[in-house]
């Protein structure tokens, strides 16, 4: 509660419900927003509207975009034979601003996790293996966050792997323990994809 | 740039322009409001549409709004011949938490600052002298922030009405030194201002 009308009342509510934002950031953000409310209220309004109706989830590899095949599944380009899986598509965000992986992408959409009821169908593994042979993928480089549930996670497609024949790696050299890849410089990433092991 | 589609990308960069938001937390909120973009992206928008369309400053007072009076002046209530001064609508909101003031408000909108070549025009100062009058006022309270700039505006409001015999006062005990309003608690507010003293 503010004491605003009960519509400002209502915005508030829902911008507080956004990760890193509490009742009082929530507050300031739209008395800034009713300050600006034709140069940015009100488009942002608009852009958001459009993100809503437009965005949808790669029915291949999990990414976000505008259409049933991503950017990045849709370019030839990037049919390299490697594919990266991440937890999230942050994550995928920041591999692509460090700029050093060229192939393409399998977003999880989180970690294994035995108490939230998390199994392989939710993380979209059973469509990796199935994308190995559809995309004649020759490498599978596990980039997930170095926490217990990411490690448990690659350690299970790991050995879901075994018998395809692909070569597994992991993110190595730079990646601190308990690190999580959106926190980090471009330039650690690239450092810990040019050293990359056999997992 | 997050490498996502390029609506996302506009939509994140309008979010990076909130205070107390930047590119990585904009970022995160924007791929949290797709994850939810029927339970939430969807209707924020359209509150952030609605409040952008209806919403529009008290011609009287200052406060927001979505008619030309606020409520808090359009009620007959709050006419108690005290006016409450703040430097802005955070501040309003955050008096009216504190639940400890009944009368109306008087919102400046910011504080004098020849910096900023923001004088008394530019802070409705006028208008308040005029309120006096019109809402037969008997004592102004100058609650601004405790900064430089807060009481220099104090002093300048206090010389202002002198000689319209209002009673003058202003928050004190219990208002830190350097400190805003809309940082302190509610029982705190409360005290300055049942503590207030002649200005
Ligand atoms: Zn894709
Ligand atoms: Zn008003």
């Amino acid at each position: 509660m503010s004491d605003a009308p009960r519509e400002i009342d209502a915005l508030i509510e829902m911008m507080a419900r956004l990760p890193g934002l509490g009742p009082r950031s929530a507050r300031r953000a739209v008395l800034y927003l009713i300050q600006k409310r034709s140069v940015l209220m009100a488009p942002l309004a608009q852009a958001m509207a459009d993100v809503a109706r437009t965005v949808r989830e790669c029915a291949n590899c999990g990414n976000i975009g505008t259409s049933d095949l991503c950017a990045i599944c849709s370019s030839e380009k990037r049919a390299t034979g490697e594919i990266c899986v991440v937890e999230d598509v942050a994550d995928l965000w920041a591999m692509e601003r460090a700029g050093a992986f060229r192939g393409r992408y399998h977003v999880l959409g989180g970690t294994l996790s035995a108490l939230d009821a998390v199994g392989p169908e939710e993380l979209r593994i059973p469509r990796l293996i199935v994308r190995i042979a559809e995309e004649n993928v020759t490498e599978v480089i596990l980039a997930l966050n170095a926490t217990v549930d990411g490690q448990t996670t690659a350690h299970y497609i790991a050995e879901a792997l075994e018998g395809t024949g692909v070569r597994i790696t992991s993110l190595a050299q730079g990646v601190p323990i308990g690190g999580e890849l959106d926190y980090l410089d471009d330039g650690t990433i690239g450092a810990a994809l040019k050293a990359r092991k056999s997992f």
